[in-house]
């Protein structure tokens, strides 16, 4: 669990638990109930009509129930925010928010569902049981590398978007952003070399996007250094990512690989000394994205890079997955998307960049309340479904 | 299947398809999001503060999140309103008219989950699983034998309640109900000849709760007849229901147990010959509750009997769950109840008896729109919390 928190006893007149007194989400009818005859038409008799008609044709459900704008927000408190393992309770406030989030950018209906589970068959077997309730199904904070198996096997599983947020909400903003970025350095992103920092769910991610939109040139690291196939201790996920990245076969401490590099991508949580920035190729660009704490802080990056980015709302250039996730749903359900592809995430990470006429090193991303960044990014997707 | 509703093409334009289009429930964030200033108390960084409290004391997770007015309204789709085996998505339909109730009733927060499930093992597993989400769990059109099975491995295994409501709800409104029937005709609980006509999870419940409240001489009959200890076909449920009720050891047909009886309880879904109820004793009290086609139509059964109830609106005397549910979970979220006792129905059954001051043969249970009703049952079962 991070230190970065101090553990107090709440204080009930504090903003943050005033915020949170009562819980944040409720659950409203959409249809009037004045009296027996809309109770007939709500509850019984009449819903057995609604009920047969489902039964018979399961697609109805999209439109005669509200599994058709309902998304869950599941976790199993394995990873939450930066803290750890706070089990599903000490989840809760956060799925909570972001449904409050999916609500305000993307009109979505979400609740959360905190799981008491134990294996990742436990929680494929819990969340495919409870999937008939909704129209999709975000998973958040699950710690890697269970993360991984459990949203392939679920989207293997089920006819209904599955999107883990972690990884692909926070690879789309940070291609988005870096779009936008090699716009304002003037370069292409086949031509950028890209150090990633970090090779747990969101590393990974960002890692495959890039690819996919065409970065050639990337080196991922983890705590113990850069992933290369000589490396003896890497398996599973890091294996495959040693395997299919670092074309210049580096090897050694996560500075070696910054030496010359365009970009820095930290999703780690570790932290970076200045003289590594400072190595860095001219015009370089820093995504340092560890929260609260970035890799290294923006002022320090600024002295060195031509664009910095974190994930703070309080220095320019925020990655905020709340760019990418309401819309993805959004479109998703208004298309009846059945998977979110790769396609897809390409088309709203262009979508984001999109919002933003004309990039500056102040300005990569549109601001979290900007209008009408969810409904462009709902349409990219739609388009695609 | 019911044969009772026809299987038609569904007419968008109907009310019932109107009242259903898009759906009957959403969700609403309970705090402002106006800017960053809310987002960071909502969400990151702030939120985090209260994960950690959470994390460290499980408890004020029922104060600073939506669980402590949150239940959840599960399904497997095996018994759908009278209709049969229509599966998770034919069941959202009443799962999100219940939600609708529960709100407009008790100031509950329901919500949907409908669960794709097989054994009894995998139900009880799923539900304890996603249990931490909730402050209680109402279990909702289960079929029997199973109801019963689940419902008690999941109170034994659960700190927040677990309800039944088509044994519980349904039992606590039919003892109401013959609470004051029993002050109509002038007699007394322990006096009274009582059969029940279905041994399902209506028929248990109604039984267990009547004998609890005083009732002595209880006669349940199933499809094939009375259950008595001698019949060589009982098992489970049904042999321990014929072993603790039937005193005067009658067998064969549920015709022959009618013969003098005081009390008609039909919670079966068959139908009951007008000579039957004709053979009841004098000042007899019938309840057809079966719906939408009562065990005897209610204007045959007044020829004969004195007190006459129904599960209609559109005949005196409903005898309708959500005088109930509401009110018991209510009840149940505000004194942080654990579980629902035996103490607490009798109490629930005594307040919604309570709301009729002077009861007659057509008024023997308030309305459903009745004021007050959900708030008299709240505080009874609160008061024994």
């Amino acid at each position: 669990m991070s230190a970065s928190i101090a553990r107090t006893t709440p204080d009930p007149d504090s903003p943050v638990f005033r915020a949170h007194d009562g819980g944040k989400l409720a659950v409203h009818a959409t249809k009037s109930l004045r009296g027996r005859e809309d109770l007939s038409l709500l509850y019984t008799p009449g819903v057995a009509e609604v009920c047969l008609a489902i039964a018979d044709d399961p697609g109805l459900s999209r439109r005669y129930t509200s599994r058709g704008n309902t998304v869950a927000v599941v976790t199993d408190g394995t990873a939450v925010l930066g803290l750890g393992d706070l089990g599903p309770l000490g989840a809760l406030p956060v799925m909570e928010g972001k449904a409050v989030l999916f609500k305000h950018f993307g009109g979505v209906d979400a609740v959360p569902v905190c799981l008491e589970t134990g294996s990742v068959d436990e929680l494929v077997e819990t969340i495919a049981r409870i999937a008939p309730t909704y129209g999709g199904i975000n998973l958040e904070d699950i710690a890697a590398p269970r993360c991984f198996d459990i949203e392939e096997r679920l989207i293997e599983r089920l006819d209904i978007p599955v999107f883990h947020d972690d990884q692909h909400g926070t690879a789309i903003v940070v291609l988005a952003g870096l779009i936008n970025a090699a716009r304002v350095v003037g370069t292409h992103l086949p031509d950028l070399r890209v150090v990633v920092s970090g090779a747990g769910a969101a590393g990974v991610a960002v890692t495959r996007l890039l690819q996919r939109a065409g970065v050639r040139d990337v080196v991922v690291a983890d705590s113990r250094g850069i992933l290369v196939p000589t490396r003896g201790d890497l398996t599973g996920h890091k294996a495959r990512l040693a395997a299919s990245t670092n074309p210049r076969a580096l090897s050694g401490a996560l500075g070696g690989a910054l030496v010359g590099a365009d970009v820095f991508i930290g999703v780690s949580g570790g932290s970076v000394p200045e003289e590594h920035i400072a190595a860095m190729a001219p015009h370089s660009v820093v995504f340092a994205l560890a929260n609260p704490d970035p890799e290294v802080h923006p002022e320090i990056a600024r002295r060195h890079a031509t664009v910095v980015a974190t994930g703070r709302s309080d220095f320019p250039n925020q990655i905020n997955n709340v760019l990418a996730f309401p819309g993805i749903f959004r479109g998703a359900l208004d298309s009846g998307a059945t998977r979110i592809t790769e396609a897809m995430k390409l088309a709203a990470a262009e979508a984001i960049a999109g919002m933003v006429q004309e990039p500056t090193a102040e300005r990569i991303v549109p601001s979290v309340f900007e209008p009408g960044v969810a409904d462009a990014v709902a349409a990219a997707v739609a388009r695609l479904a």
